[in-house]
């Protein structure tokens, strides 16, 4: 990935625009979702202000933190998601946007506790297998620091999976989270993980039994879209 | 709840915005569906004249009716339903609006006869608990005042839970009733049951085994939303 | 019923409209669908062309037939279904309006080959019972005159059904019909049977036991829209 | 087949259209599918660009190639997908235009991998037939040349049908193609696919058992609307 060097003004811009496109394409509704990024350079997070409707965000309003959580910069509260956006930029220094939503069916395979098998190739084109989902929390890490535990949750199950090809997770009884290089990419992450899980929902409730596709195929998807050998779309020169 | 002191003539707005919402939001197709308020000081319920499509309401077409349901002023019959409405009111002294939708999911479950589990956190943000079923009326409660037999059968359902902390019911058979300190409260709350119900259904579809939350993660989501310690949101005064 | 005198120009702008909705309601895709009248004076059905596109009909496009199904005036083929409509008309003489239509979950059920269970009260506010589904009709039927055997399969299954009070149909493998005192009534039969058949749909996936709601239940919901001690609406002279 | 002499101008602006519309349908999200077709009298096939969102697309960036997926005129990377176009226009004579998509229900079946039975009239109106799922393809075709293979696992799974009758596929794991005389005859085709495709969902879901029309039903839609003795919609001189 490379140094990126966005002004603090720019990243805002993309924040505020990010958050708005998950309300637009109804992967939020109310105001149950939130989008932030970071400069990596400055080791600022700038984040969605806490229960602010979508039609009344503005650039001004997003929250500036350090990577601890401490607000930093802005008048209104940070979402109170903050703590595990936080965690995740701490845990995965190649990301620099997040996105979590309450997005319809990837919230229905958190609630189910299930991971999101790989059925097909729309799943193959943008995630490297079955898409993961945290370990229940303990009620003892629910009282304490929640936000900053769900973090902890994604990290642990983070430990064998690697987050630059897994760009999104579930969190049991919860929602998702998806990441990416930009927010701008997360976003885009956060409406594919949409459309790939209703689709293995309605294969799965067709046929419990579906198999997952091929390493073969899976391997074939992913890497003609990723990495140094994709031939997908065209060069970034053209 | 503080004390609520509106005038007649914009209570007599929230009803008719509410009930065009409901067309709106798609929560109500046809005429399956009405929205009241009452005013608190005078005793006096607004509702909706029944079989109106919503793009004909007017604010003036609202029936006023004392809490027997007896018609106080308006030309219109009011909704069939006002009986069980003017029951809520007397029974539930803290509410000041009530919506009834035939909304898709929550009346599916309603249909199914079960109870809505609290399968993930979305739930719980707004609902503490299962959202309950009420117990099939017996004929000659539905060959008698059937309308107040219906209410009847809510407030049975409630002697062992709070309006408070539950502000929605799936009357059996029938479709669901939302209710809160303002009709613009109560709608807010049809248009959360009606997503909950869809993601409820939708889990328990994939995962007949679903479990609901612990009510560490229960309370955690409903209380940092609700009550003295919510942190979620701007403080009132920002 | 009372009598009707529309001269014909009316009824053919009712029936292009009827056509029309059939498509802005998503009821019809593509020209899966067709709706017609009848002028019981003059003995004339009015009926859809074949095969023309709901954007580009008109009114002087539809096509006017006998009882017979003999085309009388137009010079377009009428609709395929024509027969079916004939030989309902010919049964159902209290009909002035006929539907078909390819809408969704209508023709799942009729798929499924499964008549539509009455799960609740939307159901019950306007069909007094289950919605019959026809017996599969037999090879030579299907070989000889098929049009025309759809309607004697519809007929046959509602010896022991009254057609006011059950306004719609299931035919087996292919899809519904609904019919009222006007083409406009058949219209909002066939909206509604479409809400009824998905909230169906949905109640029997969560729950395969899901009982039928009382009879007391039923008569109460019909009743109480529908004959001569309906107190749902508005008096008709108001 | 009438022999079709189109100039090259208009047959990149049929391309255009239906890969434009193949968005605005719903039929591909994001870059996810691709509409070609073939001027027989030149053997050139005219295909999307790789990669390049549909809002974007000009009739100008169609990529023309040679039957062997030669690129002949163009400057951008052709689809992806190109080897299975060229496949199926080697292998099946008559097409003019093809359509590749991940709609959503069709490719529920692909990842299913299960044929679609033909459950009703709707699917009997258009496909001649169960819709067919090719074979899981082999690790060794999957590395090879694996889009030219996929084309080769559709041709395989044809050896006993016949593409003019049954102009759709279900590449398991993977997505449909669909084709036609035009590319505009295999969008309509895409689009009837889907929702048949959705239609047999729910029937499925609902009656498992469900069973397939019979012969003389299939035979009898099929034919109304295909072949020498239709008789749906207007004659071809009307």
């Amino acid at each position: 990935m490379p140094m990126r060097a966005h002004p603090p003004t720019p990243l805002r811009e993309q924040v505020l625009h990010a958050n708005q496109e998950l309300f637009r394409r109804g992967l939020a509704r109310f105001t149950f979702g939130n989008a932030s990024a970071i400069d990596r350079h400055a080791n600022r997070i700038l984040i969605k202000p806490s229960g602010v409707p979508y039609d009344q965000l503005r650039a001004e309003a997003m929250v500036v933190t350090d990577l601890d959580g401490g607000v930093v910069e802005g008048s209104l509260r940070p979402s109170s998601d903050l703590a595990t956006h936080a965690a995740l930029y701490r845990a995965f220094p190649h990301i620099g946007g997040i996105v979590h939503t309450h997005s319809h069916y990837a919230t229905v395979w958190a609630q189910a506790g299930r991971e999101i098998p790989c059925l097909g190739t729309t799943h193959a084109d943008y995630f490297h297998g079955a898409i993961p989902v945290t370990a229940p929390m303990t009620d003892h890490a629910i009282s304490g620091e929640y936000e900053a535990n769900t973090g902890g949750a994604i990290v642990a199950r983070f430990k064998t999976l690697d987050a630059g090809s897994m760009p999104a997770v579930l969190v049991a009884g919860h929602a998702s989270f998806c990441w990416g290089a930009t927010v701008a990419a997360a976003l885009e992450t956060a409406s594919i993980l949409e459309e790939v899980a209703e689709m293995a929902y309605h294969t799965i409730v067709l046929n419990a039994e579906a198999a997952e596709i091929s390493s073969a195929l899976l391997d074939r998807h992913f890497l003609r879209k990723h990495g140094s050998e994709a031939y997908y779309g065209q060069r970034p020169s053209s």
